[in-house]
């Protein structure tokens, strides 16, 4: 068996590092996508800006085994069209982009969020969100929509559990697959970002799983997504947040019992 | 480290022979409980009959680090009461009387069904099946609730992934966590039982995802979550369906657009 190739967004930080770290520990030859530079973790780097209008993404020589898209912003004030750019936006281009370089049976893992939880509530806006084509209208998409700081966020990882799903049918067809991934609080450089924009939210979930996860057990889950392992698990969102979501459900619909 | 020791219900055929043969060949020590003789599958067999009243269930020696509850029984005309009781009640049992043989960081794992994806909407009455102590009493509940055989499937499976979430505060707090996989159709001995049943439900998800599952691609998933890279995943339900479930919301909630 030749050498699997994964490429990685986000690499050179965070839950994007972790993935490199793990996936190259299992013998895949790793190409970053980052604007920063990921170092020994990624054995080939091409710097990118997904926020930059226009980028140019890279061609791809060799065939494409599993991509992982990991990069994403946090919530922060007055960056609201920036977060919907890059976390969703940009994520569906570079996807969109390395599909036709992905072998049959390749995997495509999303890191969404807990913060994505609400997708079925918001379907609407999640649609019109999934509607822009145009990266450069988003700031009108934003005063339009009057979104804050903290819904930019929810919003672009309610798009990507959605526009997972979505895809699925169709990639299918063409012996492919994607899910997400949806972390709750990660010790990651930007968990300070989060603590700050969503409060009492962050903190008490950290309180109901007695910590906050960490890169590694993220890159645990991505790892499984990419391997022939799940090979029959497609359109899926894993939540690896150390039970927030299950001691969620059973305080707000399970109990009283 | 020495070696891992895993419990498996319905070892002998199926999802869990599967199962037990995937550990295995990760070096686990297998423990099968079931009514049928799993062979070289096991290490160790406890015959065991989940429908019976009473049954004994064996102690144990080895501590336990893993728990994987396949065994399960199809929708059958007049089996409402014993499905109700094999695939939740007894599972419910067997956990709880191995609890205390698991050592921290334990991982369980039960196999639920897409067939149990709306417990959300089903609550009210999952509620009152999980309240139910006595399996002795299943009949009368049977007939009160007024369940016909593909509801006592449904049901029985909605509680499988209701109550693994009720548990996850619980057993975090005692190192252990516990997840359900569900999978869509699969090629296992009861295959006919579910197409016979459930009739166009089956046949159409068979149709969308191409093909059924096969025992090894779920049991893929079910090392994934017995294993140590799924520390962080607690109280999830990992649909392992071939995508079955997002086509379906795509179809249900996320089109047209």
């Amino acid at each position: 068996m030749s050498q699997r190739h994964a490429v990685i967004t986000g690499a050179a930080s965070g839950i994007g590092a972790a993935t490199a770290k793990a996936l190259r520990r299992k013998g895949y030859w790793i190409t970053a996508l980052d604007l920063n530079d990921p170092g020994p973790l990624a054995d080939l780097w091409h710097p990118i800006d997904l926020d930059a209008r226009p980028y140019r993404l890279p061609e791809f020589d060799l065939p494409v085994d599993v991509l992982v898209n990991a990069a994403g912003l946090p919530p922060r004030p007055t960056t609201e069209a920036k977060v919907l750019r890059v976390n969703f936006l940009a994520l569906r281009r570079v996807t969109e982009h390395l599909l036709p370089h992905m072998k049959k049976g390749g995997a495509i893992v999303n890191v969404a969020s807990k913060a994505g939880a609400k997708w079925r509530e918001n379907i609407a806006q999640v649609k019109r969100l999934i509607g822009q084509a145009n990266d450069a209208c988003l700031d009108d998409f934003v005063s339009a929509e009057k979104i804050d700081t903290v819904r930019s966020y929810d919003l672009s990882k309610e798009a990507v559990v959605v526009w997972t799903k979505k895809m699925t049918a169709g990639l299918v067809e063409r012996g492919l697959r994607m899910n997400s991934v949806s972390p709750a609080a990660v010790e990651t450089p930007i968990l300070g970002d989060f603590t700050r924009a969503l409060g009492e939210r962050s903190t008490r979930g950290i309180e109901l799983t007695k910590r906050s996860g960490t890169p590694d057990e993220i890159a645990g889950v991505i790892a499984f997504l990419a391997s022939p392992s799940s090979e029959w698990v497609r359109g899926c969102n894993i939540e690896a947040d150390g039970g927030l979501t299950a001691i969620l459900d059973t305080e707000n619909t399970i109990r009283p019992d």
